[in-house]
Order: structure tokens, then sequence, then C-alpha cells
């Protein structure tokens, strides 16, 4: 059976599909602005559980991830649309209105407006349907397809906080109570979307690729890779693993493989000529490897040794 | 506890939005053109069960449903998306693609363009997030809100028929094989939204108010009025109820309920002064009734009698 990854390429080539496939569509807006638009599906007990999140955590996420979509074009986000399927015993004011206020919390500080979407009830589990549209000058939106071989790999902030905030739901063995784990659980439950940075890189016109982490460093380098017809080489030593993901799991190598594997950092992941890189100085972001030749091959590099990295991707609950 | 309507009603108060309430989101595009979007949640056993319907069946009411939505504004739709939440037993390639099927065969009647959306599994329902994008000449898209009183109310095509369907399929009392019920069963499975006629009133330019018929005609029309500050007399023996539903339910006072508060034929009801009648003479459409200055009241007169009609609308599974 395929992936859902297969399954939407598999899609977008039976039926022709030119616009699918990177983090937005960019549609013709007027002669200055392109128009982005992205949908996130958000399900319950697969994105997202109610034993862990406030209602508030739900409707943060939801617009964060897609916020995270515009910001990995380069664009602005402008509006936003939800659609809900509500189970029936969810079916009431205060949770619906504590998850309204999470994501009006965070639509504020990006002058967002919401103008529409759907509410129905359902029997089944909670279904989000997350809309956000934004603008972007005139061809200027920055798509997964650019990367060019000797390009430099760079990543906003720091990996794998989420995936290690998710592992400490998960488990019992760690004391969720201490300030690093809660940290880390706020990566997972709250996470910032890097909208600022997207403009700022868009401004300086030198990005040649862009993808936000949501399913992984590994996956989404894989995702700028194919898009781009070309392979990647990074140095693990250069990845920026989140210091209480380090503190938490004390094992390097599991740090490593969650840095790797684990997603939903919705950091910026992106490649600049390396004629360009000066310009990134003021940034905080930091090189961890170089685009190469080799489509479709990934490569890391570990104590002077590369050797090939398979996806991991993030895995679903 | 608040009904879907009432919630929708609180929200927009609670956080003052102005662009929610009509059937799309009204932006600016350019400066001939505004953008109109829609998005509408279809949940598996509330908006359609997978004993009755075939996958491509889904799929073309999902996209009906929202062209639907952009033919209330007399817009023409451009662009569509998808997003999915799929049940892990459903995940196979033929269901999806049988589902992809139905909406493109539709989206290739209208022009429409699949751009984008999210594709995720789920433990609980099937959930389908429609939305479609389109465009309407700049401060052209027809509202809910601008019905006058003595305005004369008009609805498309006949009343009834899809719900008269959904009551063949949930019963056992009719024989479905026979050609008036599939005829009926069709009408609730893959409805026809009134596009060209809602573009050909737009162009007129004498609408003064208009909506799709989704959850019936009674709580369309009281929409209409609400959203307008205005009450409707409507005459019964007017109504175009199907000729399907009169020769499979006899009873007269059940076809006329069913095509007052019945939902789902996605028909167009529209509201025009009666100085610009004259104008609709080539167009399928029939007088319902008249605009009256009675804020939120309908009423209807049968046989010479006016009483009062209390929205009786969609009431789903």
């Amino acid at each position: 059976m395929k992936s859902e990854f297969q399954f939407i390429q598999y899609i977008q080539n039976r039926f022709s599909l030119s616009r699918v496939g990177d983090d937005c569509a960019v549609l013709p807006k007027n002669h200055d602005t392109d128009l982005l638009i992205s949908a996130d599906m958000l399900v319950q007990d697969v994105d997202f559980r109610l034993e862990w999140s406030r209602p508030a955590d739900i409707g943060h996420k939801s617009l964060a991830v897609s916020l995270s979509d515009i910001a990995a074009m380069g664009g602005n986000p402008i509006w936003g649309m939800l659609s809900l399927a509500v189970p029936d015993f969810q079916w009431n004011e205060e949770f619906l209105d504590e998850f309204y206020e999470g994501w009006h919390f965070l639509a504020k500080k990006h002058g967002v407006e919401l103008i529409g979407g759907d509410t129905s009830s359902t029997t089944g589990k909670f279904v989000i349907d997350s809309i956000v549209m934004g603008e972007v000058p005139k061809g200027r939106a920055i798509r997964r397809s650019g990367a060019k071989p000797r390009d430099h790999i760079y990543v906003s902030g720091t990996l794998g906080g989420a995936s290690g905030g998710l592992r400490s739901l998960e488990t019992t063995q760690i004391e969720v109570a201490s300030p690093l784990i809660s940290d880390l659980v706020t990566k997972q439950l709250r996470p910032r979307p890097q909208v600022e940075l997207g403009k700022q890189l868009n401004a300086l016109g030198i990005v040649t690729s862009m993808i936000d982490i949501s399913d992984g460093l590994s996956s989404d380098l894989a995702h700028i890779c194919r898009s781009s017809g070309v392979g990647a080489l990074i140095d693990a030593e250069q990845i920026p693993i989140d210091p209480n993901l380090i503190a938490a799991f004390t094992d390097p190598d599991e740090t490593l493989d969650i840095a790797l594997n684990g997603g939903e950092d919705f950091e910026l992941l992106f490649t600049v000529s390396p004629e360009d890189i000066d310009q990134l100085r003021s940034l905080d972001v930091v090189r961890i490897g170089t685009i190469t030749e080799h489509a479709d091959i990934l490569e890391i590099s570990q104590n002077g040794n590369p050797k090939e990295l398979l996806p991991g991707g993030f895995r679903h609950f």
C-alpha cells in the first residue's frame, strides 16, 4: 500500500496537477503579488491527543502548521479559515471557545484574520482543516525545486525539541514536571512558525529552495532533493540539536536520531548558493551541509565518515 | 447547547469576524476582480454514508456543495483543494482513485483545477474538507444581505428531490429500483450545482440577495431574511415541488414539507426588485413569494391563508 506521500505523488501524476507538491499553492493575484494558499488536516490521535493538549493548544497548533507553510514559501500570511468536524461529546461552548481563543491569540500576533470555514458534528474523531492564505511578491515564492549542486544547506533554530516533547508525553519514564521537559513539551504542543525569518529570507532574494521541517529533517531534505533533482550531504556535528533534548535524552545517538527524523519543529530548511552566503550573517541560521549532484541520495558525515541517510520522517502515534 | 448555526454566529460576534457568514468569503484580488473562497466539511455518517455512496459519488458531492457556494455569490469557480482524513480501512488505491475521479469529472465540466490540500489517515470517520476558489467582478459578489421589502423571491429548478432521495435510501418501504426513485436518489448522491445560472444572474445585475438551498428552503430563506433584516411571505402553491417526489410520496402535506424543509437540492434562492423582474423571463426560475418588512418572520400562504413558517431545516441522519 502507498504511503501518504506516494499517494499524493500518484494523484498528482494521474490528474496532471502542476500546482500540487509544494508547501503552498501559488496563484496569480495582481500585477505585484501572488497569492499563497495552504491546507493542513489535523486529526485527533494522529496529529494531537486530547489527553495531552488543552483546546487552546490545538487551536494554536492548527494555525501554526499552516503559518509555517506560508513561511516556507517566504510569504506573508493574511487570512485563515477553519473547518472543524467536532465529536458530539466535545460539542460544548467551553471546548470550542478555548480552541478558537488559541487560534486567535496566534493569529493576532501575525495579523491573520479568520474569514470563513465550516463546522460539522461527527461521531468520529475531532478533525481540523486549517487553511491559511498569504501574499508574496510576484514570482518570488520560494519553492522546493531550486536547489543546485554546491548550494549550502541551512536550518533555523534547533531541531528535535518537538519530537522529544512527544516522546516525553508518550512515556512515564521521564518526569514531565521538570523545566527542561516542559520546554520540550511546549515545542510539541505550541510550535512557533518562522514567519518573520521566511519573509527576511525572501527579501534577501538569495534562497534557492526552502521547506519547513514538519516531517523531520531527513524527510524534508529528501523532499527538496527530489523536487530539485539533486542530493545532499549533511554534517552530523553541525546539526543544531535542541539543548534541552541533549540534557533530557543523554544517549547522543538517540538525540541525533530524534533531531534527524523527529518532525514538527517547524524550523526552516533552505539552500543558498556559496556566492551569497555572506548575506545570511545576521540571521539565526546554521549551515548543516551541501547540495550534491547525486540525485535523490542523502548522505550524512559523522566523524569524517559519510554514509547514506534514509529519510526516517515523522512517525505518527 | 448551541446549534452549529448559533455557534458560528457566536464565534463571529466574539472575534468580530466581518467576512464570515455568507456562502463564500470575498477577498480583494485585483482592480477588476474579487476572489471568492468557500470551505465545506463533509463527514461520513453525517453528510454521506459509505453504504449508499460509491466513492465517485462522494468525490462528486464534495465538489458540488462548494461549487454551489460559488454559484450562490454569482461567481466563476476556478481552483479547488481537497483535505482528506481517510480511515485506515479505506486507505486503498481503488477507493481513493474513484473518489478523486468523481471529483475530477465534475471539476472538468466547470473548468476547476485541483491545486492542493492535505491527506491524513484517521482511526475515525472519513472526513473531507472541500475548498473552492473563484472569481467575481469587483464589488459584484451577490450576498445574503441585500433583500428589500417588496422584492420578489425566486427559486431555480425543483425542490425536495434530494431529501426525497435520502428518505428513499433510509427506508425499505419504497422500491429503490424504480426509475423515479432512482432519479431522486441521484439528486441526493450527485447534486448539480447551479453555476451557470449564478453567473447569468450576476451578469444581469438585478439580484438583491442570493443563497443556495443546502439546509432547506425555509432555513435558507430565514438566512436571507436575518442577513437582510426583512421577512418573507411565500405561496405554498408556487413552490416547484420535484415531480418525482410527488409521484413517489403521494401525501401532498408530506411532499410540501419535504420541499420546504428538506435540504441539499443546491438550487438557487434569490430576490429581485419588482421593477427588474422582466429580465428574468428567459431563465428557468419560479417566483414563490415576496419579501416583507416583518424582520425575521417567515410566512407561508396556503389556500389563501397565511400562517407563520418556522424554519425546519436540514436534519442530519
